[in-house]
């Protein structure tokens, strides 16, 4: 049996599966998994360390720890799959693009009312920011449901902290001409949990664990796709080298710095300095 | 971004790595992973159930029980690096092919004399193996250590046992003349552990778990390449079908069937039916 053949009968045993999809991706898995390994002639300590590292990465993974999608974000397999789902245009206005949604997202959030904050404890300068959720065409979309999360200026999400608090995430509702307003905090540059394999892996190829300051956004509405996606900051020096390739130079806004006491939009008079910043959503239609 | 400039920035963010192995290895994974993504589109609840499928199967792992060693197997691809690591010929004899480890073997297996018995309390029709081991020049190879290992005839190796026993394992060493025999356990067929993900898999790809019948052999001896190999039972329906792709046709030996009584080459007479099969093996220099 040589190497081909050996290829040929694995992909052909996908033959018997109903699912056409299903057999489809497994023949497809198995040509180019096949491949790589031909291709590197991969020994078989390199195959073992593979094994070892899967086995790591697993026992490492809980219910707040998914050292599976870091994975695949650091390989930037995440935010290919974002980039080929990433449906055709349907209007005049270009729709927000995605990026990957990472591994802090949680079901539930708690809500809030327009103008409120997400802090919930989270440590941080106060930004507000403000914007709109319309159609291709421009119309608002009233009542979509905006979730948006972000990291403390420790770079630590609430469900990497151990007590368990909720914090610095919520959703909200837009109002009747698709406008939505917040208190967050200015996103701060911060480095994925880099303590296990996948962290190794990025010292070992001399990569940084950094990800450029961001806020997470995924945007929901009846009849629309929904959209995940984060507002990053301007002129941040890791926007070129962030560590799950996850930038598009369409989701950079400028956070405009303020004063201490100066009044924000809604009449607050932060006692630090504060940012603010402003981010159009536009959605596609299903 | 372009999809291609996507996995272009991947594949350049390993150029710092300083292991220049790393390096190739990294930046083939990154093309061939980015190229599945893109064939196949993958859909992002594709993606999750692959987020998922290898969570659990970490999960799953533990020191006894493989889970990515099980998914590399019924993907061909421990059979496949088995196959691009066999060496160059070295002699006028064939050396003796390779075939997959398996999740099965274990370090410290107890030792016996030539002759002697690895079963231990395993169940199944006693079998005696015997052969030699030479050198591609056809000169015996004395001292090398034999290390054997199988399923009873449950299909259930000892590490799978609830109460932690060895059996159905063992090591000897080759006499003067490149000699071995032992007692063991006519293989039967079994299927591989199938109630975890990896048995989802082939049952959604209407493939059978079932191994062909076999016993493992792992033989080493100082100056000689180790041989992970199988010997396998002819005429086994399951030869053309095993989970793993591990059968190759120069591995598969007939075993004679003996009557209760009929006396063996050491002189005992077993109360019930027992096999008889013959493997020589065939080193390569290192």
């Amino acid at each position: 049996m040589t190497e081909q053949e050996l290829t040929d009968r694995v992909v052909a045993s996908f033959d018997t599966a109903k699912d056409e999809r299903f057999r489809e991706v497994m023949r497809s898995l198995v040509r180019h998994a096949h491949a790589f390994v031909r291709e590197t002639g991969l020994a078989e300590d390199e195959w073992t360390a593979a094994i070892e590292f899967l086995t790591e990465a697993g026992h490492l993974t809980t219910d707040t720890r998914q050292e599976f999608v870091l994975l695949s974000d650091v390989l930037g397999i995440s935010m290919l799959t974002v980039a080929v789902n990433e449906p055709a245009l349907d209007g005049p206005a270009e729709p927000t693009e995605s990026t990957v949604l990472g591994p802090f997202f949680v079901q539930d959030s708690p809500e809030i009312e327009l103008g409120g904050d997400i802090a919930g404890g989270a440590s941080g300068e106060p930004s507000w920011f403000s914007g709109t959720v319309t159609d291709t065409a421009g119309h608002p979309v009233a009542g979509a449901r905006v979730e948006v999360w972000e990291a403390d200026d420790d770079g630590m999400y609430d469900v990497q902290y151990e007590d368990g608090a909720l914090a610095g995430r919520a959703h909200l509702f837009t109002d009747a001409d698709g406008r939505y307003r917040f208190w967050g905090l200015t996103p701060t540059p911060y480095p994925i949990p880099d303590d296990g394999p996948v962290g190794r892996l990025l010292d070992r190829a001399g990569r940084s664990p950094m990800r450029a300051p961001h806020l997470h956004f995924k945007v929901t509405a009846p009849g629309f796709h929904p959209l995940v996606t984060h507002i990053f900051v301007a002129d941040d020096p890791w926007l070129d080298s962030d560590s799950v390739f996850g930038v598009r130079d369409s989701l950079i806004r400028p956070f405009d710095r303020h004063e201490p006491g100066t009044p924000a939009p809604d009449g607050r008079r932060p006692q630090g300095t504060w940012t603010s910043a402003s981010f159009d959503i536009v959605l596609r239609k299903e």
